[in-house]
């Protein structure tokens, strides 16, 4: 097909459909990074909404810095989905998680975009296979999915399907990068993608706590704020294994710590720690940490705690 | 027993038992609480590298603000362990997590201590009913788990075993949060705790990905730092997901999201989303709203999300 002949760069016209927490997210950050939006959303009192959490998020989008030209007056609504999409040179689909109408959604996009018109789907776990599946030109959709809110969080996870074409997750990729986003291009689908089975694992641990009388949600809560959450802005789960392994780093960690991995910590099973897994995470962690010893590293994250701590405490006293 | 006789708040001398990274934290961080800390650990060059941790730690103790009284000239190097303990009002034990290691270990500190001084461990994950079998008066022993960097990050959970009287569990608590710990105390054992089954369900789930090259340890630690681990220190997994919920909040969340907690999103099982699991949710996160609707709590997200953006962008442009 047809390459978007629109650079990423370029665009200037985004159309949203599906106007919710993720898809009304997405508008705000659009809007706040200077692009044209048209957003499209069944329910009766979606443009109220949508503008409701627009004006909500706006002071924050303020307090980070408006692109050029950025207003919430750049906001149309449009009286249908192909009016929405029409003259669009992006779309981002935020539908509600429903397999079968996700692929209803995005077989209208796809036939009612222009040709080459790179389309998103913000599900959260869904593959674009399954989801592409009624659509006549399927090489230009992609997974995009975010973070909530997406106008804060920078992830977003770009991935195509089987009948995705390599320029269409490539073209995602650098227009998310340029719309200000922090973007993880993955190289096949998995369920859920990278940070959600992440995510889900926690939820899911919590939630069995939770069922078994193990722990309260206060309980739960607490264990991450007070603990781990003040970590994980700076390093990931595997820098900060790296971090606890003391000066001989991840390798040493593995080593200590590699029989307990075995212990009953959490419901999922651990994986077997081969040779090869090992030497694959104490690699990893040496390429992250890019040549800062353990030491340097020890003090960055200390510096990191110490300022999240005190970032989160006063906005805990009401400051910003 | 006798019930120590040093409320929590007279304590002055305390004991550490294994001064590696996080025995070495705990050394660090009762030092700048402006306690006096004898510290015993059996490797040659145990002294060196704990005044190394301490002094490396420092910098960060001293910007968080020290105690009065506060000095590293407080520290005193033990030749045994009975010597460590031996006028002691307060006794941490952080050696390497060997069960048959940490039973010796805490019987002979149980036989040294004077009587009713409270012993804790630092385990991540054994229970104190295994841990205390070999002790003559088990009665005092309790779990306080802490978090690396146990001179930073605030969280320590507290636990009894079967044979751990109430008192000391209380005691215990109590001593955590004058020394400036937030502090969980569980009224029964569960193996790993509450956070660490919750942190170690994100490793497990990281390891299976790298195992299966799902995802990079770049990858992994990326979709954790520029995504949900910029919600984590603010807000926990429930409240996170509260707001995730829109305005309908968990209720919302659970009602909408429930059938995709089967999805396999992670190698995790879902529990069953039973009326009762729902309603302890959806009431857990109303009790931790406290009042606030999620109007004020997604304004308090975002202002918390931008500060703690900024915080990590400067700390690592090597700002502090």
């Amino acid at each position: 097909m047809n390459h978007n002949t629109v650079s990423p760069a370029e665009v200037r016209r985004v159309a949203c459909i599906g106007a919710g927490v993720i898809g009304g997210g997405w508008v705000a950050h659009f809007l706040a990074r200077g692009y044209h939006v048209t957003a499209w959303d069944p329910a009766d009192d979606a443009e109220a909404r949508l503008r409701r959490l627009v004006d909500a998020a706006w002071p924050a989008l303020t307090e980070l810095g408006l692109a050029a030209g950025a207003s919430r007056d750049n906001l149309t609504i449009a009286p249908t989905l192909e009016a929405a999409v029409s003259d669009a040179e992006f779309v981002q689909e935020s539908a509600p998680e429903d397999l079968a109408l996700k692929q209803d959604l995005l077989a209208r996009i796809d036939a009612a975009a222009p040709a080459g018109v790179v389309v998103s789907s913000s599900t959260s776990g869904y593959g674009m296979t399954e989801m592409q599946a009624q659509c006549a030109t399927p090489q230009r959709l992609v997974v995009g999915h975010p973070f909530n809110p997406p106008y804060l969080i920078p992830l977003v996870e770009v991935v195509g399907g089987e009948r995705t074409e390599r320029w269409a997750v490539e073209w995602a990729s650098e227009f998310f990068e340029v719309a200000g986003k922090s973007v993880i291009t993955m190289d096949r689908e998995v369920p859920g993608f990278i940070a959600n089975r992440l995510q889900e694992a926690i939820w899911r641990e919590a939630l069995h706590m939770v069922a078994n009388g193990e722990a309260t949600v206060e309980q739960i809560d607490a264990s991450i704020t007070e603990g781990p959450g003040l970590r994980w802005p700076l390093l990931g789960p595997c820098l900060t294994f790296h971090l606890a392994g003391g000066e001989g780093g991840m390798a040493h960690m593995l080593d200590h710590f590699g029989p307990s991995l075995k212990s009953p910590w959490t419901r999922l099973e651990a994986p077997e720690l081969t040779e090869e897994l090992r030497d694959r995470m104490v690699k990893g962690c040496e390429e992250a940490a890019d040549g800062r010893s353990i030491a340097e590293l020890v003090a960055e994250r200390d510096r990191a705690v110490i300022a999240v701590m005190r970032a989160v405490e006063n906005v805990r006293k009401g400051g910003s």
